[in-house]
């Protein structure tokens, strides 16, 4: 049986309205009580009433300056509040934990980073104690001034964001690790922890502010000893069905292929991974760097590595023509080594693409590099973190207009006081 | 930048409920006002309200038959009218244009079909005509009891569906066809109708009312000499950006493969589509179905023939590979000659499948045949047509109560006339 849509109540539509009216205003910056006006199809007063709901919720601020060539009446300019709430964002790699106090707005707070020296380093609990360690140290380097609502946290893994569990993260030997459950815990009780993979919330970050604003079908990828796609069609993430989706460096690319550590064989990080190109130089994989050497190499002309670096170009196109064929999608984020090597080998992969892609004199493909480099996947969690928020400004409580707010420690406050701002947002479904 | 949301008014949440109860009862069957008050979540005074305006536009029906098992005073039993308001389905095939008229709940009420001869019948203008030709006579056959709605048209090729263009539909020679423009013209001259491609409207079909019923994240798939796909995410059909989403076929899976019609080489289709099963049976393409020759002996046991499909088999499993590490679908729909080789090679199937998924232990896909078959696709083209009554109940007018409400003819009446009753669809958005 299909799924029966609930249906719409009038607090609904004033929810959905303020959302629309800070998702815009944290996205793409201040704007005029007249652009919003414009913008939502509202009228005036719906529009004033609802700004004034976001100022009394400390969400948003109105100055009075003009809009620039406006004429008459100065127009008030609407802009989010950088300085009442943040989330904490997490971003759970290989080597090193990095994390960041970011609010509404995009404004990055304060920033921190642990290094995972070994595989004890890298083990679930230790994990979750570095986590609530270091950020309890940044809470209190940001001195109170802030509201924690939420933390993001990404995974390089395979994620149920539903309930922020991590069905599998083999750099991290994590299976079945109830990791938002387990911060919960550790952080305070009620804490609103969401889990995302790492590639998507690249893509998240990219699609939200970066290089594919505005972009509804794009494909991010991730290059580095394998490889991690991030999916975003019709402007939403592609999860799959259990969490499992953009695991595109297993798609199989060569039917002679060697093994691959997933237990198939010939999947595309087995052929385009570093380790591949540093094998292809005729180099030994391991030790320090060896692929980032033959990339310097290539750039000085050296023509093993030049050699390398293009055939590991022609299995990129590989890829990549299998994901445009099936997706359509229309751009393509080309991050980590792939940016490299887009760099060195963009004649060999634009000429492949061409000739692997359906309809190619007619489907359009656009083959960038990501805004935000090597932090893309933090800013994607500190972005799935202020979902929270914007999502449903309303779960917000307002301010009582004399006094600031009470500012809920975070995490160390008992049940529910941590989080108080969006209790709400863990309300039972009415069932 | 990213498209900012329109504000909702009270309007759009009436008519989003409207909506919701009516899908609810097209696809599900009746239901008695209770069940839709806990289903939709809304208070029965409103559900009541609800009821009464579909009754009033004749799009539902109360019956006082008590609910099956229920005490007390006997609840209402709300369905759909299906003796109202109808759709033309129509499927371009390679061979064949098939139609059907199909009402709310989908209700076929009469059928034709035209066979194509050659490339002057599948020539653009020769299936406008024979389109316009073959729905007068059906709606002649119907007697005007029906008032026909809108036109849900299936092509075999890359379509926009938002204006009804096709890009390429390489089979019947066409490029760049503006097929919906030209069917309104032919037609009359408001009518509504829709295209889309032919394996998406098959997905549509399986997803709304048939094997992948409740299943939100799926792909459909159709062999015959090409591979037709059509992928479902989140409960949304993936269309890609400019509507080439789901070519499938044409996934490279074999780097060494042979040249395909589309230029790239190794596609897909060139390994699993008849002629690669016929040439590996030792056949010789072409004549009279091959491929159903050989089907037919590897059943009877013929030792050349199980091992083409056995081979065959295994460059299938290498695609949906790809599929599922990318797009984690919770079911796979093989149609057309997949299923007949997943009767046949069922367990090679599901071990390369085992050996290539991604963290297969863990994560899971069911292999299923579709329960439309062949009529799938003309399944989905009055899914696609009636989706225009579903999705904005309230853009139907209301009877007046007395007579019958006036019923157009469609297509021969003058512009607007036609489809009076979904006119406020095509209205021009709020600038």
């Amino acid at each position: 049986m299909v799924r029966t849509q609930r249906g719409a109540t009038q607090d609904a539509v004033r929810r959905h309205n303020l959302a629309a009216i800070l998702g815009h205003l944290h996205r793409n910056g201040p704007s005029s009580r007249a652009q919003l006006t414009r913008l939502l199809g509202l009228n005036r007063a719906t529009i004033g009433t609802l700004v004034d709901e976001l100022a009394s919720r400390r969400l948003a601020v109105e100055a009075a300056e003009p809009e620039r060539g406006a004429r008459g009446r100065p127009s008030k300019v609407v802009g989010v509040r950088s300085d009442t709430f943040m989330v904490i964002a997490v971003e759970i790699g290989v080597d090193a934990i990095t994390l960041a106090l970011v609010s509404l707005g995009g404004l990055v707070i304060a920033r921190d980073r642990c290094l995972m020296a070994n595989d004890r380093d890298r083990s679930f609990e230790r994990v979750v104690a570095s986590i609530a360690e270091r950020t309890s140290a940044l809470l209190r380097r940001s001195q109170g001034q802030f509201t924690p609502v939420a933390m993001g946290v990404a995974v390089p893994g395979a994620v149920r964001s539903r309930d922020g569990f991590v069905h599998f993260a083999p750099n991290l030997g994590w299976r079945h690790a109830p990791l938002a459950a387990r911060l919960r815990e550790v952080l305070a009780g009620d804490a609103v922890v969401q889990i995302g993979n790492d590639a998507n919330l690249g893509a998240m970050a990219e699609h939200s502010r970066g290089i594919a604003s505005g972009v509804n079908d794009l494909v991010y990828l991730h290059a580095e000893v394998g490889v991690g796609g991030g999916i975003i069609t019709g402007g939403r993430m592609l999860e799959g069905s259990s969490g499992y989706g953009g695991e595109v460096g297993h798609m199989q690319v060569n039917p002679d292929g060697a093994a691959c550590h997933c237990g198939g064989h010939g999947c595309w990080e087995t052929e385009v991974g570093e380790d591949a190109l540093v094998r292809r130089a005729g180099l030994r994989p391991g030790g320090r760097s060896p692929a980032e050497q033959v990339l310097r190499q290539a750039r000085e002309g050296d023509q093993d590595c030049l050699a390398a670096v293009e055939e590991t170009a022609r299995w990129i196109s590989a890829g990549l023509i299998n994901l445009v064929n099936s997706l359509n999608p229309e751009m393509l984020i080309l991050g980590g080594m792939f940016e490299e090597l887009l760099d060195l080998a963009r004649p060999t992969i634009t000429e492949q693409l061409h000739r692997g892609i359906y309809d190619s004199e007619h489907q359009r493909v656009e083959l960038v590099t990501p805004r935000f480099g090597r932090d893309a996947v933090l800013i994607g969690a500190a972005e799935l973190a202020l979902q929270l928020i914007l999502n449903d400004p309303a779960a917000v409580p307002p301010s009582d207009g004399q006094h600031p707010a009470p500012v809920p420690q975070f995490p160390s406050r008992p049940r529910g006081v941590a989080l108080a701002g969006l209790e709400v947002l863990s309300a039972p479904e009415r069932s």
